[in-house]
């Protein structure tokens, strides 16, 4: 596309979420990097779809962020998001990747920073996702801490999320988003949820009690002008939803002991042990995962509902 | 408080503070955290009034920043301040607590972080605190590192402290502070202080020899465009101010001896070390604090004033 | 310099540059360190002519950016590099030391942090050097990083260099510009050169193969909105140019091995390291050192002319 004898790389808006916009309904972000890498295939696309189904029964409008031959679309259609479920080219977009990919015309899917930061910029308030990503264990030598949190610090959006999957250092990742200034909040709970399971083991600061007080939450941080992070919105699977605990803790144990007997490092360890979750949790880990997504989705929705502006409060009436 | 049936969670100016900034005067910042958890009681209150004091005694308004209520307040009147002293819900804040706390209608007293966001977001220019947070031993493990640093290192304001406390990693914290690009300078000296101690081992690049010259400082940021960081002012005590060196370097090394035998860690580590401190050096610890935060309240006033536009330059005479 | 009474400390332009800037020309922004501290006399003062004419050669216009007695210039003249080649009291200064150093009237040469911060400030969007600052090897411990990282996290520019040298931890500083979003892209490779070798030992993730596909990347992320961290751009030296490998290992190791055994550390680590290398390869290193600059700045020139609008699109013709 080019304006003017000259490439146009400006976010481009789906249909649905233009209307929503024009209309100040409630809209809820969400990534596609869950449908590209985080989903097996076919599942992967069937999920895509009941997440944004959930995001509308809950009264918003859906808006998945990706990019389709360098175009960054913020809410993806059908066809796109089936694009990105099935197709093999399609590269892992962090915040920094974004430019790049979209002058070399890439198709790629949006992580989590990535699409907190294009929701922000795209004027859109809530995202929902399942897990952030974190401080890595061994992180003190090797340095591998995820763009997720230096990202969310600089990003005024709320993300609805079930906390850092165990796979990470996850007391580490807690003292960086400290440090880096990014609310943490538990729904309903004072305990960091543990992703799989319902408590990963850290206290929190504050609880947050319904959708209306994140939003509010959200509102002060706005009014007051104080901070531009995220807040970040923990909320726990109900204890009889998680993974068992003691096979979660079984798994990870052995996950861990494989990874040192393999010598699997780096950018390979947390597929490895996601497969390895998989595996010995016959599929079980994959269904609390998608679980997880679906409920932040709904509360997500819930939360910008609460946000959004009463209807006269817009200045504008039915169309008579 | 709500407008438009919305609640305002907009910063909120004490009534001597709004006088202030109609009137052009200079204005400077001052927490509430060492009032309501960093003095013991019942000296807190009377020290905090002293601060204020002192403030005006040179010249400018103070605006002690803090919460009540969710209503975050810039510029305590008496009978706040006396609440914050002497309540026991009183939260710690820094800057990513301040929207959940407002949201849950809390009480709260600003750390450094928070008070120099705060005071930045409301146009104060000029803050002054007994001692900077920063790295804590052991952070090459535990992540533990203040909000303190990375707030600064992206709010334009200065500071006007002693040091860091030697409970922290000075070094690291010295490190941290220049990789994000916060500026520091000693005030007529190239030694950076030790807080209870006037020198604390480490070299400075750049003295600052006047309140008129720390003010060009901020002038020449503001002019350049260049950066939005905090200019650290940092300020020893004279030697004969100080708390003796050889007690103070036997009491930390007491302290931490204790720390490990009683397996105290976490957020546990500074109040046991300030505790230990207090009761072996028979109060002179807490005296020399308090001298501290009063040398520093008044410089902070001077920097302020020499900062101030001239009053013909303001465009308004006097009442006539 | 004052206005109305007050000094002013705004960035001041070389009349070529202004010049420039009026007419729309490509400028390319050029860091005097390395004139001032990164080559020995007097062959600093011959390659800061020589980078230059490169980049004039190459259609743009240079900006060699520097303080001289406290002012901030962006375009030195010839008599200002001579100054900062030969003087003696010339400060070298990153982003935090440039308001101080204004108020002190320092003469000063900015590092790649201050040159990529003032060049943006100043509307500069292309900057060649030869290698960046990164994280020190021990800095798990030490937590010695440069501030080049932080600030080119938040510096909307085109950086052009050859890696960083192998005297820092390459692998943690590709770690943590992944963290801080800077976005790393290899100049026709997918392997990150290792500034003195023309691989680095490293994958990389974008390959961008021409100058008008970089200006592509650097006007998405203006279009996009999303992020203001820089473009890096690794350009590597051809193989027949670069210093020989198995030469460059061995003076690594052994110069390592000095450190230890003299006990060099902290700030001395760099120039014992260099002044190893430079006299264990009899003078090859600062030879390569050199060519590594004039190739980048080639290609800075290249990309600032890519990215001009069209001298139809500026709406102003040729003198008539
Ligand atoms: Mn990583
Ligand atoms: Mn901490
Ligand atoms: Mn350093």
């Amino acid at each position: 596309r080019t304006v003017g004898g000259v490439t146009d790389f400006a976010l481009q808006f789906g249909a649905h979420v233009q209307r929503a916009r024009r209309e100040g309904r409630p809209v809820v972000a969400l990534e596609s990097t869950l449908v590209s890498h985080g989903l097996p295939r076919p599942d992967n696309l069937r999920v895509a779809r009941e997440i944004e189904q959930t995001v509308r029964d809950h009264g918003a409008v859906p808006a998945t962020i990706g990019m389709i031959g360098g175009r960054l679309i913020v809410g993806l259609d059908d066809a796109q998001i089936e694009h990105l479920a099935g197709a093999d080219d399609v590269a892992k977009l962090s915040v920094r990747d974004l430019a790049v990919a979209a002058a070399t015309g890439a198709n790629g899917a949006t992580t989590v920073a990535a699409t907190s930061a294009v929701a922000a910029a795209a004027g859109i308030d809530v995202f929902a996702t399942g897990g952030l990503g974190g401080v890595h264990r061994e992180a003190a030598q090797t340095f591998d801490e995820s763009a997720d949190l230096t990202t969310l610090a600089r990003t005024p959006i709320t993300v609805v999320c079930a906390g850092v999957k165990s796979l990470l250092d996850v007391g580490a990742t807690l003292e960086r988003m400290e440090t880096l200034g990014v609310t943490v909040a538990g729904y309903r709970t004072r305990r960091f949820p543990g992703f799989f399971v319902t408590d990963g083991g850290f206290d929190l600061d504050w609880s947050l009690d319904s959708a209306q007080q994140v939003a509010d939450a959200a509102a002060a941080r706005t009014h007051q002008g104080v901070s531009r992070a995220a807040l970040i919105v923990a909320n726990p699977l109900p204890p009889d939803e998680q993974l068992d605990p003691a096979l979660h803790d079984q798994t990870l144990r052995t996950g861990l002991a494989e990874l040192a007997e393999r010598g699997v490092s780096g950018k390979d360890v947390t597929p490895f042990l996601l497969a390895h979750f998989h595996s010995r949790t016959e599929g079980r880990s994959l269904a609390v995962n998608v679980r997880i997504i679906l409920r932040n989705a709904a509360l997500a929705a819930q939360i910008a509902v609460a946000a959004a502006p009463a209807p006269a409060a817009l200045g504008f009436g039915l169309p008579g």
